[in-house]
């Protein structure tokens, strides 16, 4: 058997227990995303943004998943959410499986919002799906405005594009217009939005399309 | 057949190739180093300015591994260097096979220094040996100084930590006296540089540490 039959088998197992959440999330009108990014690209800062604009508006829960550590667990947990760490123990990313055991430990009830902050991979985490309604993918600006074209499965598999860190645009050499340009390049119908986790531009914009999602499912 | 026993035996069939690399470049006391970060990090861009500081010293040539794209292996052939491009087609790391093929694309007899630019990922390309002297992790200061404990595969593989934006530390919540920490935590044997490629800090004295290395293999 080769490689290539044994990670088909995978993936094929993997979409199979997705579908599985995917449904589950339907029964309840769960809207469920799944935030990807490079390692440091500020994920868990969006997130921890978000809670505070969102405190009383929409009911939150976090899984987050690390390859090590439960640092990110503990900064989301200050904002009072339920939140569940996994730790993949070297794993490159997330799996179906995964999400679907941490479930079991999150009230689905009493939800309108499950978040789900991959390992910070800009390759694997693209090919696993985990059950959500889409992919968020958050790009820094000191990352470079190259990076849609070099990794570009990431942007295909996305339905939002998160460009963050703009309060860092003057200091590094990245072109917003060629990140955007590029960006619809490879998925042209990616919904972007421009944010600092520092100054908070545009988190209110990203938190309302959050929202009317989470009320779009709810309905 | 499980899964974690194919891993294994993936494992084991790189690391037979990069053995078959490694006893190649020690036949020709050829230094090689294997560069990891993850994307944008700035590796291309450590790699343009050792380029131009070792013009006429060192005689390098550069292996250039991306997902997807040349764009890297155009950014380093402007220097006059002579650049192989892997593209990997959606892997997430370099493998020893591919660096072989590559080899037979360059005058090894020709070489003090060959760099591989491995895939922007901070996990995957931690396992796996091309067969190089050394693997450098480039961390940039906006990725947090957490990372290390986070992903510690890498760091615990590397040999050296380029810790890269240094200009940018004014400008982010970075605290370097912390990465170091860390980075020591989980390897107490790297050695760190601080560099900057915009203000060239840093640059010339991890130019003439790999110059020294090269001497060294080479004597």
């Amino acid at each position: 058997m080769s490689i290539v039959t044994i990670e088909r088998k995978v993936l094929e197992k993997n979409d199979a227990v997705a579908a599985e959440n995917r449904a589950r999330f339907a029964a309840r009108r769960l809207f469920v995303v799944n935030i990807v990014s490079s390692p440091g690209a500020g994920k868990t800062s969006l997130l921890e943004r978000t809670l505070e604009t969102l405190k009383g508006r929409l009911r939150v829960a976090v899984i987050e998943g690390d390859v090590q550590t439960d640092l990110d667990a503990q900064r989301v947990a200050r904002y009072g959410v339920p939140v569940v760490q996994i730790v993949t123990n070297g794993a490159c990313h997330l799996e179906a499986r995964l999400v679907q055991d941490a479930l079991d430990r999150i009230d689905l009830d009493d939800l309108d919002v499950l978040v789900i902050e991959n390992v910070g991979n800009l390759v694997c985490p693209a090919n696993y799906d985990l059950g959500e309604a889409m992919k968020i993918v958050v790009l820094s600006t000191t990352e470079g405005d190259d990076k849609p074209l070099k990794y570009p499965a990431m942007f295909r598999n996305a339905s939002v594009l998160v460009i963050n860190k703009m309060d860092l645009v003057p200091y590094v050499p990245c072109d917003i217009a060629a990140i955007r340009r590029h960006a619809l390049q490879i998925n042209p119908n990616l919904i972007i939005f421009e944010t600092s986790c520092t100054t908070l531009a545009g988190i209110r914009s990203w938190c309302d399309w959050l929202s009317s999602q989470a009320a779009h499912v709810h309905a």
